[in-house]
């Protein structure tokens, strides 16, 4: 296979109606944009889930951190750049960098994936795949934003609701969309708030997958002056109840 | 302004985080690509949202149908064309087609759309726009799909349950996003249905407007094998109620 540059680069826009009513693209939105591009990047190098389905393997999203500046308004063209900054036995770290069409830097997120069995959903070795070759792709260049602090919701966290997923909740991997937790998350916040707030970081530790059909359950503890801690935990039908996600947002 | 052809077409992609876990695109992302192709053809031509806002007028999205023979698959590529086939004091008509990179007919749209005064909330007459330049962009073909039927649910419909709105609902527009209904209401129906029928044809009236923090009431009648009638009713936080969607659903 012909080897690509390391740093993938894509151009998105910003749709009027993933917008929000302030012509603010949804987070949700541009997350997804970033999962789109690292399976893009991954896919034309030959390590994404294309090739990894065929031998029963696939990446698994474990840690996301976002931080931008500005985020795209609607109809705003926009690059994401992502490339592979740390490659480990059993994670890789993805960075990303989003820019305006005039190159001017709106934001940055990191990433951290394990690659999975898809049959024992047990940690797969990277290295063995193709005699190691995705390190030829390793691009030691380090993200700009801090890496994700060690969360620890607080057992006086207020209880923040739930919600009962659904059909639209679950993607192609089968379980609850990584992005649909931030989607959930931010709608803890009522209109009027994100009218006056913009989330500056956000942070994901993703501890188990939840399934359609699952309730989410949020608690939510603010540890600063416009930053909270936020824990998802799944209910599922038979009443089983674990972790999913350790988050935390800072808003402007 | 230069005459641009009657017809626009735009194209899009598949992005797998918007596929189900089929690998399907869900037919929301679907319905907000055709939402964004009417959006991007009326404001090149010069009656879209862009120039209404200037005068405090916008469109409404009235009615909607998709038939969809073959949904776009993950990393598809696809086009959709877009065309007003019927203009008048207050309504267009609006078709769109769906077609593969092979120009294969994937499915068809038509819509009805009402311009109206964002100050008074009232309908607005498009001939007044522009001494009536819009006719210029009349394009009278037809749709291929059968138009919309009048809808009644009938008193005997079941109670399909409520989901509470949130930030996320609501779009550019600051009410319920109109797709967001077909997220919603495709989530009448499980996972495991939805992995064994694909929507060949849905139908929504939209009847009044909902706002983030409304309750979406749900009430569902199956009317033929695969085929329901679905309601939807908005309760505001002091408990007012009203109709506020007429739908049709016919699976495969």
């Amino acid at each position: 296979m012909e080897m690509l540059p390391k740093t993938g680069e894509y151009a998105f826009m910003a749709p009027p109606f993933h917008c929000d009513q302030h012509e603010t693209l949804f987070m949700g939105h541009l997350g997804n944009d970033m999962l789109n591009a690292a399976d893009f990047h991954s896919n034309e190098r030959g390590f994404g889930t294309h090739y990894l389905q065929t031998i029963h393997h696939t990446w698994v999203l474990a840690r996301l951190a976002i931080e931008m500046e500005r985020m795209p308004k609607a109809y705003d063209k926009f690059t994401i750049r992502t490339w592979a900054d740390d490659i480990k036995r059993y994670f890789t770290s993805r960075n990303f960098e989003v820019r305006a069409e005039d190159g001017t830097l709106l934001g940055a997120a990191r990433s951290t994936w394990a690659m999975i069995d898809t049959e024992t959903r047990k940690p797969a070795d990277i290295f063995a795949i193709n005699d190691g070759f995705i390190i030829n792709y390793l691009e030691p260049v380090p993200s700009t934003i801090a890496p994700l602090a060690r969360v620890k919701l607080p057992a006086d966290a207020e209880d923040a609701g739930s919600i009962l997923t659904h059909y639209s909740d679950v993607d192609i991997n089968g379980h609850i969309n990584s992005i649909k937790y931030v989607d959930h998350l931010l709608d803890l916040w009522p209109a009027a708030w994100h009218a006056q707030h913009a989330v500056r970081r956000m942070e994901i530790s993703y501890v188990a997958e939840a399934h359609g059909g699952d309730t989410l359950a949020f608690r939510r503890k603010q540890t600063a002056d416009g930053e909270w801690l936020v824990g998802i935990s799944r209910r599922t039908a038979s009443g089983d109840e674990a972790e999913c996600c350790r988050c935390k947002v800072i808003f402007d």
